[in-house]
């Protein structure tokens, strides 16, 4: 792991600083409408999405600062999406990260538009890009589109969250809700690197199914440490899922089952990493690192 | 106005039947997601957008039906925009073009998401049109994110629109809220048509002032409009806005003078149409369509 931490140290700061160059600065009008954007990206976030994008490009190249503002517009629409989930009519959410959420620090409307503009910021940034070839650019902006989107990404897995809130689910459900609300992005993460490091076909397999692995995996350690993690590691309300009669995997098979699957998942997520070779290696570390995350 | 008439009825259906393409079918899962988006996307809207995208695409080439896919994606930015704006927490309208609003219909949560997933698709559904190079293509995604963003564009409008409410606010600062909220994305609508027909710089000069000027004209005729028309024919609660505390120019400048400023408006976006020569004929009968319309 001690690579992976390196790792984690060189990149972090480079996208923060791309975070900081892409936002609008504070002092431009609308300025409240700015702060609050600026306030939720800069909450503290662990940069997954970002350092999953740069892990995907470093697997198949070594100039890595290339990739760092398509990686942080990933940060951005990830930022959005949590940013809308708080609200009230959705999850009703006032901490987030240890602070009051968006919409309990800035009220409703400009919670609804500092999301808005985060997603819309993402898009018009990557189209900006000078590092890349068009081409390659256009089809990420399709490949976010469609992890983020309505028929297979985030929002539809955020849509079946809320309509399954108090019902039923059983486990395939339950698997579909967490792959899209949390794994479409995460793995799409990983690929949009991999892509724009010009990765062929047979290794664009590998690396999807790598992020199909671990995005799972990630969203039933997030259910885990809903139960068993204390509220100051967490930085939002615990137990809240099972209270808010949301399904997860430790309500419906237990926590000693629930992490034994976080477990396969990342053996078959190590292995895929492993065909595409040494470069590789620090994609297996990582899945490694995110089934044993405590926050 | 004849040759305008015979443009509308010859655009307006293959609009339709682009945005039905691009929207994932009512029966796809999430279903009530999906029929959020449709329910509207089809309430009843004039397309203005994607008729001036056309428009603008026409004024330097014949082939128009190619430019359908990125004229209707600017219909869903339109449309998101109009369900956030919608929403209780900002200007809590109940009825959009006589119907129930989004989140009247579908609730609040189903329309936050339809918003998103309105403004996902549009990205995504530009980056997958293979009809023009991706150079093209990228700018065009760049050219909506500004003008739909929150530094010069729609978000930023909307933001100083909900601070300005029960506030003085003089012209300048007035006419800064209109030209963004709703004249960004009017003139982009053109610039994007005439962008991807290929436009030189000192075309797309004109093109863009020719915008500018019935953006802001619209936005007026939509106050006027608001004070004077009956709600059957606007489709939404007349006089509302005033009493929202919400500035307008009837409320500033009063009724005539607001007539005033359209006409001239329309008479300097009509000049800068001709700049554009005979082919851009049809923008210029645009701009007084504009200026006449009743609803």
């Amino acid at each position: 792991m001690n690579s992976l931490n390196a790792f984690f140290d060189q990149v972090r700061l480079p996208v923060e600083d791309t975070l900081d160059r892409l936002l609008p600065p504070a002092d431009l009008e609308p300025r409240g409408l700015h702060e609050a954007m600026r306030y939720s990206v800069f909450a503290g976030g662990k940069r997954l999405r970002p350092l999953l994008s740069v892990g995907g490009y470093r697997a198949f190249r070594d100039d890595w600062p290339r990739v760092l503002t398509v990686a942080a517009a990933i940060e951005l629409i990830h930022t959005y999406s949590l940013i809308h989930d708080d609200l009230p009519a959705m999850d009703d959410d006032d901490v987030r990260r240890g602070q009051p959420s968006c919409h309990r620090k800035y009220g409703e409307a400009v919670a609804i538009l500092a999301g808005d503009g985060l997603l819309t910021l993402a898009f018009e940034s990557i189209s900006r890009e000078p590092e890349f070839p068009a081409p390659a650019l256009l089809e990420v902006v399709g490949m976010l589109g469609q992890a983020a989107g309505t028929s297979t990404g985030m929002i539809a897995g955020q849509m079946m969250d809320l309509e399954a809130e108090g019902s039923n689910v059983d486990g395939d459900h339950l698997e579909s809700i967490h792959r899209l609300k949390t794994g479409a992005l995460l793995g799409t993460s990983i690929a949009v690197g991999a892509h724009l490091a010009g990765a062929g076909d047979a290794d664009m397999i590998a690396v999807t199914a790598y992020g199909r692995c671990i995005g799972l995996a990630f969203q039933i350690v997030d259910d885990i440490l809903d139960e068993t993690a204390p509220s100051l590691v967490l930085g939002k309300t615990p137990g809240k899922d099972r209270r808010h009669g949301k399904a997860t995997y430790p309500g419906l098979h237990g926590i000693e089952d629930s992490r034994r699957m976080v477990g396969t998942l990342t053996g078959e997520a190590r292995s895929h990493a492993a065909r595409l070779g040494p470069r590789a290696h620090l994609l297996g570390s990582f899945a490694e690192y995110l089934e044993n995350r405590t926050n």
